[in-house]
C-alpha cells in the first residue's frame, strides 16, 4: 500500500466548522469493490455487531460477522465501549442509532465512526513535507457524535456505542437493543446484555493513574474561529476537555512563555502570561490568561497538577512585551547566562507569589520536557532560588544528578529507573511516568495503530511501576482535522486523540486501559487488605505480562484481550 | 547629467557610524578633471572665500574667487553663515578650521562640507525603485562638524562658518580671521568683518514663527544601534534636536498609534503609548514613552505644541498588545465606524485625563495629515465628543465644513484661504502655516536645491500671511545618510534635514529665513509702533514679493539676497 498518494478534494472552506453542517471525508487510492459486490452482499442494508479492536474499512464488503448477541461486562461507574458496523449498497438519509437497555438515557452515547487520512510509522520521528513519500490510507477513527448522518451506496458505517455505567446501577444483566434507523424505512435491532458487576470504579477525579495529555486551546480557538479565551471560545473547549477529565486527567498544561515547542504544531503554543517591559527596565506580570484557563480546567475537575511550560524550550528565544518599541521582543538566553536569570528570576518570584494567592502554589510545577542535563540543572537551580519550594515536571532522561530535584519525572517508554530510585520516589510522593511519542512503531496512539495498543499503554505503565501515562498531544489539531490527520511532521494522529466534534477510538481505547489500572489498584489493594496471596499473585501475573518485550506488533489485541478477561475473572 | 548610475562602493559596514571616525564619501560618474590641471590650478593649496548659495562641486577646479574679504551683517542674538573653500592638488592631512574674532569662542562653529548622493525632482513624488533611472549626483550639504579631517588629492572641500552672536555683544564691527592648517605645515587665513547691528534676535523659543519640522526618534535609535528610548538614545539625540530648536522649532513630533504613515520612512514610527486590551475587554493606557519624549523636548525648548499623530493614518489599522493572544493586533476601521469609536474614545478620554495631569492639555493636538475630508468631519467630531476642548491639527486641503476645528491649519504650498478665514482664525490665535513635500520643484529643501530656496521659504510665509511653515521630516534618514540621500520614493533629501553629525546647508538657510521673518515681525511692530509708515510700506514691499508666481527655479538666490540687503537696508 506504498505511495497511493491522492488529490486533497477538500470540501471544507478554510478551516471553519461548524457541528452542525456535514463535511466530507476523504478517500484514498485504494480500488472499490464493484457495486455489483455490493449489491450482492448487502441488497438490503446489514447492520451486525463488530468489535471494538477493529477499523473497519469503509469500502470493504461485509466479513465475517461476530455474535448476534453481544455481551458487555462492566463494574459501576465505568465506561464501556462497543461498536456496530451498517454495510449498504444503497445510499441511506437521516440515519440515526439509539441504545436502551434499562439504564438512564443519559448513559448511553452513540457516534458514528468516520474516516480520516493517515500514514505509516516509516522512521517515526522527522519531517514529512511530502506526504507522497508515505503510505495514505483512509481509517476509521473519529467518533462523531452528531445525532444524524447519511451514509453514501456500497460503503460500511460503523457506530460506537458508549455506555456510562452510573455508579448506583443495581449490579444484574441489562437486556439492551441498538437501534438504527433511516428515512428509507429501515429500521434494525441489534441485541446486547450489559453484565454490571457488584464492584463500583470511582469517579475520574478519584482516579489515582496519573494521565497526562497535553491540552492545545490555540487549536480549538483556530479550528472554531472564535476569539482566544472568549465565551465562545470556553465553550467550544467545554466537550473536549470534560471528556479529558472523564479520562481520568491529573494535569492542566499551561505555558508561561511563548512557542515552548518552538512552534512545532499547527497551532503554536502562546503565553498565558502577559509580561511587559516597561521603559524603566523593570517587569510587570499580569496572569489573568493563565488564572482563567486554570480556573476553567479545574471547574472540570482536572485539579491535581497544573505544569508550566518553560524554562527550557526547544529554540532559547523568551518573549516579552517592549514597552519602549511597543513590539514583542525577544530575550536570547539559555540556563546559566546572566541574561537567562535576569529575565526569569523576577518572573519565577512574582508567579510564586500569585499562585499562592490562589492557593495553587503546591500544585504547580515548572515543566520542561527532552532536556539536555546541564540545561537543567543551571534551570532548576534558578527555580529553587527563587522559591525551594517550587515543584517541578519534565520528560526526560534518568539523569542521577538533577531526577531529586524532580517532582514529576516521565520516562522514554522502555527506560527505567533503578529500582532504588523509584522506591525512594514513592516514598517521597513524588510522580514518576511513561510516555510515548514519534519513536516507537508500538504500542501507540498513531491514527494506523491497532485499537488495543492505546488499552495495553495504561497496562504497561503498571507494570513498569510507573504511575502513570504521558502523551504531548490531547488536541494539537492539524489543519483539518477531520479529514486529514497527517501532518508536516511524525506520524499520522501524532498530534491529536480528540476531534472537532467527537473523541476518537484511541482515546476510547486508552480511557478503558485507564479504567483498567484503576481496577488493579482497587483489587490488589483488596487483596492485600484482605490477605488473599493467591488471587494477588494472580493480578501480578496478569499485569507483569505488559513489560516491552512481550509486545509485537500485531498481539497487543490478544494480549489485552486476555488480560480483561483474566481481571474480570479475578474480580467475580 | 541624466542616468549617471554608480556603482554604491558602500565604506560603512552596516548602518552603525562613530562620530570618532570617519567614512567614505561616495562618487558619482561624472569626468573629473586631469592631475595636471590641478597642478597648474593649485599646486599650493588654495583658501578662498566662497558665498552661501553655492553648492561647490568637489571634483572641479578654483574658479571665480570672490573679494578676499568678507563682510557679515548680523543682529544681536543672530545667527549667521560664511562659507569658504579649500582647493588642492595634494592631499593633506589632519585639517583643522579656526575663527577669531573677538567674540567669545563658543560663538563659532565651524564645519565641513561634505558631499552626499542626491538625483533629481524628475516627476516629484512617487516610488523610485530604480534609482538608475534617475541622475546622480554628488552634491555639497552636509555640515560636519568633526574637529578634523584629510582631504583627498585634487578636490575641493568648502567649509562652513557659522557665528551665533551673542545677545549681549556690543554693536560695532568685528575683525575676524578663519584659519586653515593642515599637518603639512600649511597654514592659511582669511579675513573677515563681523558687522554687529544696535538690534536684537530674541532667543527661539520667544521667536513667533511656526516652524515645524516633525522629528524621527527612530531613525535616531536605529543609525546609532542604541536602545529606543534609553539614555544612550536621548544622549544622540541631544545635539540633533538643540540644532533644531535653535532654528526655532514650536512642535514636539509623537506618535499615538504605530505607523501613522504606513511606515513610508526607512524607520517607521512606532506608537509612543503602550495600548493593552486586556482579556476583559477592557483597555489599559501607559504613556511612559510619550511622557519621556515630550519632557525631553520640552526641556529643549520646543515646547509650544505637542502635535499627536495620528486618528486617520494613511492605512487605517490601529495597533494594540492584544493580552488573550500575546501578540500585537490590529483594528481595521475607518472613522464613523463602530469600531474606530471602540478603539479611540476610550483612549481619547484617557489621554484628555493624563495631559491635563501633566499640565500639557492645552498644548497639544490630535494632528493628520492629507486626510480625506469626510474621514476628518467624522474623526474630529469623536474627538471632541471625547472632550470638546481638544485642539486639532492638520497639513490639510481648505474645507469649510471642517475648517474652524482646526487649530492649527498647514495648507499645501500656493493653496489659500480666502482672506475673511485668515482673518477670523488670526482673530481666534489659530496658527495657519504652509508646507512643501515631494510636489514642489522649488521652492524646496532637496539637495539638490538651491541653497537660497530654504531662506525664500519662510519669506513666501510671511508674504501669503500664513504663521510658519511645516516639513514632513526633519530627520527620517535614509539607510545611509551621510552618504546617500536619495530614498526609494521621493526626490532625494525629502527625507531629512540633518544629518547624524551635523546640520546642513538647507538646514542652516532655512534658519535664516526663519530669522528674517522674525526680523520682518519685529520692525513691522516697531514702524507700527512708531508710525512710520513709509517704512511700514518698504517693508511690506519687500516681503509681498515672494508670492509663488514670482519664483522661477534659478531666481531664488537673487531674490533672497535683493530682500535680505532691503531689510538689512531698512533696520539700520
Amino acid at each position: 500500500m506504498k505511495a497511493l498518494h491522492f488529490l486533497l478534494a477538500l470540501a471544507l472552506s478554510g478551516s471553519v466548522w461548524s457541528q452542525t453542517t456535514d463535511y466530507t471525508e476523504l478517500s484514498d487510492g485504494r480500488p472499490k469493490p464493484a457495486a455489483s459486490a455490493w449489491q450482492k452482499a448487502a441488497e438490503k442494508p446489514l447492520f451486525v455487531w463488530g468489535d471494538i479492536d477493529t477499523r473497519y474499512e469503509k469500502f470493504a464488503l461485509p466479513g465475517k460477522q461476530t455474535g448476534a448477541l453481544l455481551h458487555l461486562y462492566a463494574w459501576r461507574g465505568e465506561n464501556v465501549n462497543a461498536q456496530a458496523v451498517l454495510y449498504t449498497a444503497r445510499p441511506l438519509s437521516h440515519i440515526t442509532v439509539r441504545a436502551e437497555d434499562g439504564l438512564p438515557e443519559t448513559a448511553h452515547t452513540t457516534a458514528f465512526v468516520r474516516y480520516v487520512i493517515t500514514d505509516e510509522f516509516a522512521g517515526g520521528c522527522g519531517h514529512r513535507p511530502d506526504h507522497s513519500k508515505f503510505d495514505s490510507l483512509l481509517v476509521a477513527d473519529v467518533l462523531d457524535e452528531r445525532q444524524t448522518m447519511d451514509v453514501e451506496a456500497c460503503t460500511a458505517r460503523p457506530v460506537w456505542l458508549r455506555i456510562q455505567v452510573p455508579a448506583d446501577t443495581r449490579p444484574g444483566t441489562y437486556k439492551g437493543t441498538l437501534t438504527l434507523q433511516a428515512e428509507e424505512g429501515v429500521s434494525m435491532k441489534l441485541p446486547y446484555r450489559l453484565h454490571v458487576a457488584d464492584r463500583t470504579l470511582p469517579a475520574p477525579t478519584q482516579w489515582k493513574f496519573h494521565l497526562d495529555l497535553w491540552q492545545n486551546p490555540y487549536s480549538v480557538a483556530r479550528f472554531y474561529n472564535v476569539p482566544l479565551w472568549s465565551q465562545a471560545h470556553f465553550d467550544r473547549m467545554r466537550p473536549i476537555m470534560e471528556r479529558l477529565a472523564a479520562a481520568g486527567q491529573k494535569v492542566i498544561t499551561t505555558t508561561v512563555m511563548q512557542y515552548p515547542w518552538n512552534g512545532q504544531t499547527e497551532d503554536p503554543f502562546e503565553s498565558m502570561v502577559t509580561r511587559i517591559r516597561r521603559l524603566d527596565g523593570t517587569w510587570t506580570y499580569d496572569y489573568a490568561v493563565f488564572d482563567r484557563w486554570v480556573e476553567f480546567m479545574l471547574s472540570l475537575g482536572i485539579d491535581k497538577q497544573i505544569n508550566c511550560y518553560t524554562m527550557v524550550p526547544w529554540a532559547l528565544k523568551f518573549d516579552y512585551f517592549d514597552q519602549a518599541s511597543n513590539t514583542m521582543k525577544y530575550v536570547h538566553a539559555k540556563p546559566g547566562d546572566p541574561a537567562y536569570e535576569a529575565y526569569w528570576l523576577p518572573f519565577l518570584t512574582d508567579f510564586a507569589r500569585h499562585l499562592k494567592n490562589k492557593g495553587w502554589f503546591e500544585r504547580t510545577a515548572i515543566a520542561m520536557d527532552e532536556r539536555a542535563m546541564d540545561q537543567m540543572r543551571e534551570a532548576f537551580a534558578l527555580i529553587h532560588k527563587a522559591d525551594p519550594d517550587y515543584k517541578i515536571s519534565g520528560a526526560a532522561h534518568y539523569y542521577p544528578e538533577v531526577e531529586p530535584r524532580m517532582y514529576d519525572l516521565c520516562l522514554a517508554y522502555g527506560e527505567r529507573l533503578p529500582d532504588e530510585v523509584l522506591a525512594r520516589r514513592q516514598k517521597e510522593g513524588k510522580i514518576t511516568t511513561v510516555y510515548t511519542c514519534c519513536t516507537e512503531a508500538y504500542p501507540n496512539l498513531f491514527t494506523f495503530s491497532a485499537p488495543a495498543e492505546a488499552a495495553w499503554l495504561p497496562w504497561h505503565a503498571l507494570a513498569g511501576g510507573y504511575d502513570g501515562y504521558l502523551r504531548w498531544a490531547y488536541n494539537s489539531w492539524t489543519a483539518r482535522p477531520l479529514q486529514d490527520t497527517r501532518f508536516r511532521t511524525w506520524p499520522a494522529g501524532d498530534c491529536f486523540l480528540y476531534y472537532p466534534g467527537g473523541s476518537s477510538i484511541r482515546l476510547e481505547r486508552l480511557i478503558e486501559g485507564v479504567q483498567d489500572a484503576e481496577k488493579v489498584r482497587l483489587l490488589r489493594e483488596e487483596f492485600t487488605r484482605k490477605g488473599n496471596q493467591k488471587k494477588l499473585q494472580q493480578l501480578e501475573r496478569i499485569v507483569s505480562d505488559f513489560m516491552p518485550q512481550n509486545l509485537h506488533g500485531p498481539n497487543a489485541t490478544a494480549m489485552v484481550n486476555k488480560a480483561r478477561e483474566a481481571l474480570r475473572k479475578l474480580s467475580e
